[in-house]
């Protein structure tokens, strides 16, 4: 897949387990780590002020698929990519690729929330962020598409 | 659903996170707990001797829906049912049940392997575990259903 | 060493490292599990109201030794004592026991703090606790010790 | 003080407890992981080969002091200093900087095993290994101190 963003990810020690292998739960945490420097490299937070509301984004579905395990020291490829930006909601994908090699990959659906003392209201997502995610999932195209 | 073991698992501090609830990617390590507890239940281990190959089980594919979110030092109980069981395969489903109510539900599908050095070759399931998955899957009837 | 409290606890498998052994980071989270288990036993939460202010009680030190490794499906006696409670700190030690033998020992110092905003401010122990925390520091002595 | 080897590690959000601050005890992972940086910045690694034998470094001692809590997207710098090199056992010391201000200290103390199926039996540090770790805990000096 073309990916949106990336980033590199060793694997440490304390994420393996007793298998030799990074611990299966361990891949939503880089998931994770991955969108949230896909949304610094925006300019945004998963968790910021919009207005005097606080907006978060948490998960309301996630998968994830695993074809080859990961071992300590490893280094993997992270490609995010924005696969649909609805109006209350986002999917991402997660491709975990080592020496050009797909090894898992996983996908993420987050609800854009108001979030009040750990409850979570579904909100629309605010126009500054909705446009800067549209962004991100449509690449400039410089010439139309057949 | 009817499940076909239980634990009952309570959040724990470390497993918050900063919007003060249980974090997503720990989930699948509370499935986990369950799936060995229900193990030990049949007098199984999830990595354990066969003749001379040692046998483990690692996830192809995992997934987790998320209904309201769960909080420090919440009782929850989780909810294990054997779904399938494949020749080489089985799947689970865990449900995550607070005072009565499912916040989240989860699916796991884990490979019988051979495992050497952190490699795993599938292989198919020992009888002698096979025919104890099977059983806990396919509860004793006394009486035909309608 | 006498305990005030203790907890059993199972070594899960996401918490083994390659070594196949609970990862030493781990028996913090250990340590956090009975010290607030000891708190529910007095009927307290460690983040709690007080007046209009949230009290709550972060490390400032901490330190762990290891006498022996633990594995996969351990059952581990955690053994918990309040060593010292000052006006503004508590300390706490906590012995790891397998089969009746001591694997590691740990030693917690926390601070009584009023919390605003992820900040932390040092205050005195509100006398509830304290009265509390000194009941389990001080056993009843009905008659003089030799 | 004056590291022997630093690396930059950003906070993330599963780090974080519901007080907002990254967990006590995720402190020793990190501590753990500027250590394994430095072994591969002397092209070795904290589980090795050593002929027929597998040599590995668990820690039998480790401490931590807080001064200042880490918040989410904090980057740290996690300067890391070999404090002794004996025979057996090597010591080390990470301190914890964020924005130029120590917010914690860490001290590990690991010894040198021949691990064996989860065991570990201390062993004489090999000398290819100890000649490294004192070549980083001795800078060069090319002129004499005051």
């Amino acid at each position: 897949m073309a990916a949106d963003f990336s980033i590199t990810r060793r694997v440490q020690f304390a994420e393996t387990d007793l298998a030799g292998v990074l611990h299966f739960a361990n891949y939503f945490r880089y998931m994770e780590e991955v969108e949230h420097a896909f949304w610094r490299s925006m300019g945004l937070c998963v968790i910021s002020p919009d207005g005097d509301r606080t907006i978060s984004w948490p998960r309301v579905a996630v998968a994830c698929e695993y074809f080859a395990p990961a071992h300590f020291e490893n280094e993997l490829d992270l490609r995010f990519r924005v696969m649909h930006v609805g109006s209350r909601s986002v999917g991402y994908e997660i491709e975990f690729v080592r020496d050009g090699q797909p090894i898992a990959v996983g996908k993420v659906t987050a609800v854009c929330c108001e979030m009040k003392e750990s409850r979570f209201d579904p909100t629309e997502i605010p126009t500054a962020i909705r446009t800067k995610l549209l962004a991100a999932h449509q690449p400039a195209q410089s010439e139309p598409r057949p």
